[in-house]
C-alpha cells in the first residue's frame, strides 16, 4: 500500500523551488491595503490567489466584492460529505513598506539572502498562505485530499478587516464547516512549534489637536498661545501612570484576569526578559508593574503611540508655532474588552484632560475584538499531533500580542473554533523594514500542514 | 530753495509701481537658507541685492564669502566725512514655504490681492529691504544723500546667522559707523508706528529619542518595550509646570526682571488679550502665570515645540511601535540668559528625566542672544521724529518676542546701538503660509525712511 503521506512530503520537498518562485511572484505584488494608490495592485493580488485556487482544481472560485477589497473564495470538496470540512483563512494584503530607505533590498522585489526570503509580506502572511497552498497541492496531487477545504483569503486584514463581518454574516451557509485554521500567527522560536490560543484585539485612533488658526512665528506668539504639539504631548503623557498602567477611565474594568494555572503555563515559555531584549535591542524592558513580559504582551492590554506629526520636521530649524499636531494611538485589547467601549473611554479621557485653549478631534480607524480559544478542541488536538510529527516535540501554547479579529468573528458569525498556527518567527520584522521569511521553517511548516490534512482525514 | 524732502517723497510715490515690481522680482527668488537644494537661489538673491546696490551708485559692492552664504556689502559715502554714517542691516534669505498646500497663491510667485502683496519673504524681510533701497534712491537721486550709508545684507538670518559674528569681527574697521538701523521688526498695528527696543534671543534644539533597534510590530512587542514616542511626549510634557513655567533647571536664574515703570509702559500697548486672540484664532490664551500677554511675549522666556515626528504619519493605520521619535524644540530668551547655558540646562533636564529604557541625542541648531537697547540714544530719537512726521503720532515702544541676534552682535563687535523699526504688521503671517505685505503701510515706511535720512543729515 502506497504511503501517501510520505509521497506527499517528498513532493513538497521536490517542489520547494517552484513553491518559492510562486511565493516570490506573490510578494512582488505591492498589495498595501491602506494605500489608495495601490488599489490595482490589490486586485492583482486577489486575482493571483484566485488563479492558484483554480490551479488546485478548486470550484466556485470567486472574488466576492465588498465595500472595500474583495474576498477571494474557493472550495475543494472532493473528500465527500462524510469527511470533515475546514475553512482555511488568510489575507493577501500587506502593511506599507515605509520607511523605504531602511530596506536592504526593495520591499517588493523579493530576494533570498542566506536562509531567508526578504520582502514585505514574506512572513505576514503571503508566505503562510503559500505554505497552505503548497501543502494542499502536495496532498491532493498524490492520492487525493482526505478533507474538504473552503478558502477565505481576504484583502483588508492589515486595515482591521472592516468589511469581513458583513461578508461572514451574508455567507454563513456557504462558509459552514467544522473548524477553521489560521496560519497568521507565529512561532516562539524556530525549534518551538507554537499554537496561539488567545489573540489581542485592536482599537486604533487618530488624535488631532488644533491650536491657532494657522502656523505662527514662535517668537511673535510664543508665550501667549498654547502650543498644540505641547498639548498633544501632555495628553499622551497622561495616558500612562508611573506603574505603566493605562489611565483611560475604566480601561481595566472588563479585563479578564489571568488565573494562577495559566500564569504558570505562560511562565514556562522561552519569551523571557532576555529574549525580548535581544529581539528589540533595548537595554531595559518596560511595562505594567506586576506582570511578566509574556503576560504583558499576551494577557494585558496596552496603549501605544504609532505615529506623531506636527510643525516642521525637515532638516534644520524653522521657528514655527504649529497650528496643529497629530498622533496615531492604538490599544491592544484582551478579553473581555470592547473596542467601542475603549473609544468612549479615550473620548472621556480627552474630555477630562484637554485644556480649553485647544480643540481636538479623535477618529476610530480600526476596531477588532480580542479572542480566546478552547485549548481542548478537536481542531487544536489535530494540530498538536502534526507539529509534534515534524518538530519532534510538544508545541508551546501561548497568548499572542497581535490582533487577528477574524478569530473572534468566526466564533460570532460561524460558531466555529479556529486553530491558530503559523510559521512566522519573532525576528521576521513583520510590519517593519527588511521583513523576512525563514525558509527552513517555512518548509517544515508545509510538512506540518501536510500531516495536519492527513491527521484530519484519519 | 528746493524742498528736497518734498521732492524725494513725491519721487517715492511716483515710482511706487517700479519699486513694487522690483520687490516682486526679489520675492520670486526662493532663497530658503535652511534648504541645501536652494543654494543656487541663495546666490541669485545675493547677486540681486548687489546689483541693486550698484544701481544706487554704491561703491565697494561685494559678496563677502563666509562658511555659509555670502554677506552682501556696499557703501554710499558721498555725504563726506563730517556727515554721520549709518549701517543698514537686512537679510536676503527667507523661511521655508512649507506646507505648500496651504498657500492660496504660489509662495514664490508673488501676487497682489487687494492691498497686499503675497509671497514668502514679502514681509520678512525682502519688503523691508526693498523699502530701504527705495528710500535711498528717492533721497539720493533728488539732491543727494545727506548721510553716509553702509549696507550689510546677510543670507543666514533665518538659520540663526551662524557666520555673522566672524564676519563682524573680521571687518570691524570697514563697518565702523555711528549707529545701525534694522527694519527686521514690525509695527503693532497699521496706524501705530513702533520702535522695538528689546528682542528675544533664540536657542533651537533637535531632540531624538531612540528605543528599539528597528520599528516593531505593536502587537507583538507592545507592553514590553518603552515606546520612544511616548517617552518623548513624557519629556516634553515635563518641560512646563502647571503655571506655564519652563522647568529646565536654572532656566529663570539669569532672567532680568521687568521693573514697575516698564510694566506700566508695556501695559499701554494695544497688544491685549483680545488682540492676540484675534490674531491667532485661539479661544483662550495661555502662558506663564503672573504676566500679561505683552510681557510674556516680550520680556519672559519661553519653550516651544516647533516640530514632532515619529513612526507612521501617513493616511490610515499602521501598527508600528516606532524605533525613534524626534522633536524640534526652541527657547526664546530674554536678557541676561545665555543660549549655551540654556543648552546645558536642557541637557541637565534630560539627564534627570530620561528613563534608562531609551537613549537620546540633543543637538543645538541655532544659538542667538537676546538684546535690549537704549531708548534715549540719538539714533532712536531721530527715528521717533520720522515716524511722527508720517503717522502723526508718537511711536509705541515695545519689546518684541522675535529674535534678531544681530542687534546684540552689533553691540558686542561694533560697539553700536541699533534702531529697530520695520513696517511688518502682526497679521503678515511671517514664517507661515500666505505671508503678505500691506502695501499702503509699506509706502508709509518708505516715506518714513526718507524723512529719517533727512533728519539725520540736519
Amino acid at each position: 500500500m502506497t504511503n501517501f503521506r510520505a509521497v506527499a512530503i517528498d513532493y513538497a520537498h521536490l517542489n520547494h523551488q517552484r513553491f518559492l518562485d510562486a511565493l516570490k511572484e506573490f510578494v512582488s505584488i505591492p498589495s498595501v491595503s491602506t494605500d489608495p494608490e495601490r488599489s490595482n495592485d490589490m486586485l492583482e493580488a486577489a486575482q493571483w490567489v484566485a488563479d492558484r485556487l483554480r490551479d488546485l482544481d478548486c470550484l466556485n472560485v470567486q472574488l466576492f466584492p465588498t465595500a472595500g477589497y474583495p474576498v477571494v473564495y474557493g472550495e475543494l470538496m472532493k473528500a465527500g460529505p462524510a469527511a470533515k470540512t475546514i475553512l482555511v483563512y488568510g489575507h493577501y494584503d500587506v502593511q506599507p513598506a515605509e520607511p523605504l530607505e531602511l530596506w536592504e533590498s526593495d520591499a517588493f522585489e523579493p530576494e533570498v539572502r542566506g536562509d531567508n526570503l526578504y520582502g514585505r509580506g514574506a512572513s505576514d502572511m503571503k508566505g503562510q498562505v503559500m505554505a497552505t497552498l503548497a501543502a494542499v497541492e502536495a496532498v491532493s496531487h498524490n492520492g487525493g485530499m482526505p478533507v474538504n477545504l473552503k478558502f477565505l483569503i481576504e484583502g483588508e486584514e492589515e486595515i482591521g478587516s472592516p468589511n469581513l463581518e458583513e461578508f461572514l454574516e451574508a455567507h454563513k451557509d456557504m462558509l459552514s464547516c467544522d473548524f477553521a485554521i489560521n496560519p497568521d500567527t507565529g512561532m516562539l522560536a524556530a525549534d518551538l512549534p507554537t499554537i496561539t490560543y488567545a489573540l489581542r484585539g485592536l482599537a486604533y485612533f487618530e488624535l488631532r489637536v488644533y491650536g491657532p488658526s494657522h502656523d505662527l512665528h514662535s517668537g511673535l506668539y510664543g508665550g501667549v498661545v498654547h502650543n498644540p504639539a505641547q498639548v498633544l504631548c501632555d495628553l499622551i503623557s497622561g495616558m500612562h501612570d508611573s506603574q505603566g498602567r493605562v489611565t483611560l477611565p475604566g480601561f481595566y474594568d472588563n479585563v479578564r484576569p489571568i488565573d494562577q494555572d495559566e500564569r504558570e503555563e505562560l511562565s514556562r515559555l522561552p519569551t523571557t526578559d532576555a529574549f525580548y531584549r535581544e529581539e528589540t535591542g533595548v537595554p531595559v524592558l518596560w511595562g505594567e508593574v506586576g506582570y511578566t513580559p509574556v503576560e504583558r504582551v499576551g494577557a494585558r492590554p496596552t496603549l501605544e503611540v504609532n505615529g506623531l506629526y506636527s510643525g516642521f520636521t525637515g532638516e534644520g530649524s524653522k521657528t514655527v508655532l504649529p497650528a496643529w499636531a497629530m498622533a496615531k494611538i492604538s490599544c491592544r485589547l484582551v478579553p473581555d474588552q470592547n473596542p467601542d467601549v475603549v473609544y468612549r473611554q479615550l473620548k472621556a479621557y480627552l474630555e477630562n484632560h484637554a485644556p480649553e485653549t485647544v480643540r481636538y478631534e479623535v477618529k476610530q480607524l480600526v476596531n477588532g475584538p480580542a479572542s480566546i480559544s478552547d485549548r481542548q478542541s478537536d481542531a487544536v488536538q489535530t494540530v498538536i499531533k502534526a507539529l509534534e510529527t515534524v518538530w519532534g516535540k510538544r508545541p508551546a501554547f501561548r497568548r499572542e500580542g497581535g490582533s487577528v479579529p477574524v478569530v473572534a468573528h468566526f466564533q460570532t458569525y460561524l460558531g466555529i473554533e479556529t486553530a491558530n498556527f503559523g510559521f512566522a518567527l519573532p525576528g521576521d520584522n513583520a510590519h517593519g523594514p527588511n521583513e523576512k521569511l525563514h525558509l527552513p521553517t517555512w518548509q517544515r511548516g508545509i510538512d506540518a500542514l501536510v500531516h495536519f490534512f492527513f491527521n484530519i482525514g484519519e
